[in-house]
């Protein structure tokens, strides 16, 4: 038997959750969920009582936290990242496995010797971005390298997003499926990344201006900014000499455009509070960030010329579509622009319970092999069930999920802190995804000279 | 006898410690100055040891500080503002009154109970920009209230510049003669203001795009880009219902334009490592930071392109005059991009021995007086003696020593934390600066439509 302790079962634990119920019986996992609204569970759970139960649980409590994880064999946390540390001490102290969806952070990084004289692993970022990102990508880096070629160029893309059966009129084609405040203050620092052997920076100012298009087999177009800091990449997957390399975000076409003229305007801004009332309306804040030097009344049209934006064109339909120049009371007195934008988002951007979300990601790669060069696109579509078992949870729960269950098998030598980047992991999780979930890359590959690489940067004047 | 210490003797303290000995046999004072290099004081103090002395000093050594504020009447801190609330700390447990040159900032807020209760005056804002600001402006606007007149507009800018002799062939017209990393992250949050009963925004995008042009008699025109939050300054002037209120920096004409292309290119921002080497050239770096879509290799005319700036326009002679465009190596590795530019601007903009700096400040008013509208302009220049006694030092330090010596004669009353906003201690104030020191406003007054107030802000295009 295998205790199983799952700390957090909040909307993204869901599928989480339905993995490791359908496979408790025949692994002889004891399931325990630690959260804390357990109530919650009860009725999900009854079916599975034989091997499941819920148990009130907060991260605040230590004692209980040392409880549950001294009666485990292995902790699964979904708990936002911040209390991971605590919970690695705990697993370091009483010597159990620990698995995250969840970045290596510093913290959890010095916990790696500990962990190895414990003889545990720490098996951090299994879940989608980070997490499936690793998986599929070092697949197709580990077989390029079989053959014998040389990587060239990896950038890799992912987003969640809208299912096109979703988007109704919504012009950004986009509603909130994570964190609505990561969403609005994206990409807030100088974005980094590797260009034909050259550094290449681009400031927040520019960022949602400099996009690359990507085509998607039986999705069509994505726009890609780029993430933050994308020379981080290049160490665990063993690219050190690499001359490009890109980690990006997706979303649809247009939207990057549109996101930008917000961010000219100063509206994803989240450091000054503008001393404003809770009525103010939407025109009125716009109002307060155009020049004043101007005989045109209209605020849409006196924001398009100062945005050099077409009146009618896509940016300012979708500008409009967001209500920000009409009456609406911006609503929350002293703000901070970015919060009153993600308010105004909330409720334009807000998910329906009939609304489906997508999950996109697509590795490009180029190689060179005997002399010829080559391109490779790996691309993934996943769409969401339903309201709970969404695109999101499946992608970040599942592969855990698989990841927990080689680890309960003891099929994961490695011990300290572990990414997915090694094959005994991420072979059996891409094929159990695959199999028996449908949740699987299209591959395709062509030769190419260097200028027709897929995904060239494309700049848009800025 | 009145005790005072001065705490911190660094350059900036020079005209106020000229200030205290010059004055200190007269007034009877016994000053100890505390500093952590005492020894490079003994030369100046020599002359003057009947009633002066320097101590070594830490803000570290808490016995120290306590047992110096006992033995003192009176606490003169220039010490960074960081070390107040310590310090004043020190003065409410002894009963001593504190003054210096730095804002109220809320922890030295939170002392004014305490202050009041031990029948001590913190008195805060006595320098320059804060201190003169706030003297010369409520000096002009009790004498327009005791006229009956009611303001509509006020703005006020300060700039710590270079003296037209000093200027040789640097054509920002500007040194640091302050500190140099506040410079290069001057106004990097939203700037807010009132116009006209509206509120404004600036995002620090645009802000060194939208400016005001200035004239000061004698020395012409100047700058002023508005300051993060001119809002605060209602409440202390008594202006809370005013229409129109703006605080701003003044540079040169140019210098705002070409720093507009620098914030722009993504220069001034201090979040990002960049990961770069050491011996990164300075147009690699520049290089770094522009899309790769160009058959252009001349990194100054694609940098000219990709901000719309006239390739030999003035902009891009102030940039080439940095020397950005050349292969000067940047010389920090895995630095923030300000941290390069603060690197590089040191060695360009610095104070040579002969140089001379410049302290401006304007305040513009407009009011109605019997059914008339009027404009207001206050206007200082003061020009560095030399190297020692510069512009700020003296426009920092002599106010500050001015302020000491009305507490140490027991002409200041107001107890609890207080700036200089009231007329028992401005008016001596300025009328001794102007007298003593020509240290006095040039005021213009006339009548005006409200549309040739001067000052009525200028835009340039985003």
């Amino acid at each position: 038997m295998t205790r199983i302790l799952l700390l957090g079962a909040g909307r993204s634990a869901s599928s989480l959750i339905q993995y490791l119920l359908r496979h408790a019986p025949q692994e002889n996992w004891q399931l325990t969920i630690g959260d804390v609204n357990p109530a919650a569970l009860h009725t999900l759970l009854a079916p599975h009582q034989a091997y499941a139960r819920a148990v009130a649980f907060e991260i605040a409590d230590a004692a209980l936290l040392d409880a549950l994880v001294l009666v485990a064999d292995i902790v699964v946390s979904m708990m936002p990242a911040l209390f991971h540390p605590v919970v690695a001490q705990a697993c370091v102290r009483h010597g159990r496995h620990l698995a995250t969806a969840s970045y290596v952070s510093p913290e959890i990084r010095a916990f790696d010797a500990e962990a190895r004289a414990a003889g545990i692993t720490l098996l951090m970022e299994c879940g989608l971005d980070p997490g499936l990102d690793h998986m599929s990508a070092m697949q197709v880096i580990e077989h390029i390298r079989a053959q014998g070629g040389k990587l060239t160029s990896f950038k890799s893309y992912c987003g969640g997003l809208l299912a096109p059966d979703s988007e109704g009129d919504n012009p950004w084609k986009y509603k909130f499926t994570w964190n609505p405040r990561n969403v609005v203050l994206a990409g807030q620092s100088t974005a980094k990344y590797l260009e034909n052997g050259h550094p290449r920076y681009i400031p927040y100012q520019h960022l949602f201006g400099r996009t690359e298009q990507l085509q998607v087999p039986g999705y069509g177009a994505f726009d890609g900014y780029a993430n933050r800091d994308s020379l981080s990449y290049r160490q665990p997957y063993g690219l050190d000499d690499i001359p490009t390399i890109l980690r990006g975000t997706l979303r649809r076409p247009g939207y990057c455009a549109a996101w930008h003229a917000l961010v000219r305007l100063g509206l994803t801004d989240d450091a000054v509070h503008l001393a404003n009332a809770a009525d103010m309306p939407w025109q009125a804040l716009i109002a307060s960030y155009l020049p004043t030097a101007s005989t045109e009344t209209d605020i849409a049209a006196r924001c398009a010329a100062y945005l050099g934006l077409a009146a009618d064109g896509e940016e300012m339909q979708r500008l409009r579509w967001l209500g920000i120049f009409t009456d609406q009371p911006v609503g929350l007195a002293d703000a901070t622009p970015a919060q009153l934008l993600e308010l105004l988002l909330t409720e334009k951007w807000a998910l329906q319970p009939q609304d489906h979300d997508m999950i996109v990601m697509q590795h490009l790669f180029a190689y060179e092999l005997a002399g010829q060069s080559y391109w490779h696109t790996s691309s993934l579509v996943v769409l969401g069930d339903d309201a709970v078992h969404t695109a999101m949870a499946k992608t970040v729960g599942l592969p855990l999920g698989m990841a927990v269950r080689r680890l309960a098998r003891g099929e994961v030598q490695h011990r300290g802190v572990v990414i997915p980047t090694h094959a005994d992991l991420y072979e059996p999780i891409l094929a159990e995804l695959a199999q028996d979930y449908g949740i699987r890359f299209v591959e395709e590959t062509g030769v190419s000279a260097p200028a027709t690489v897929p995904g060239r940067t494309a700049v848009a004047a800025s």
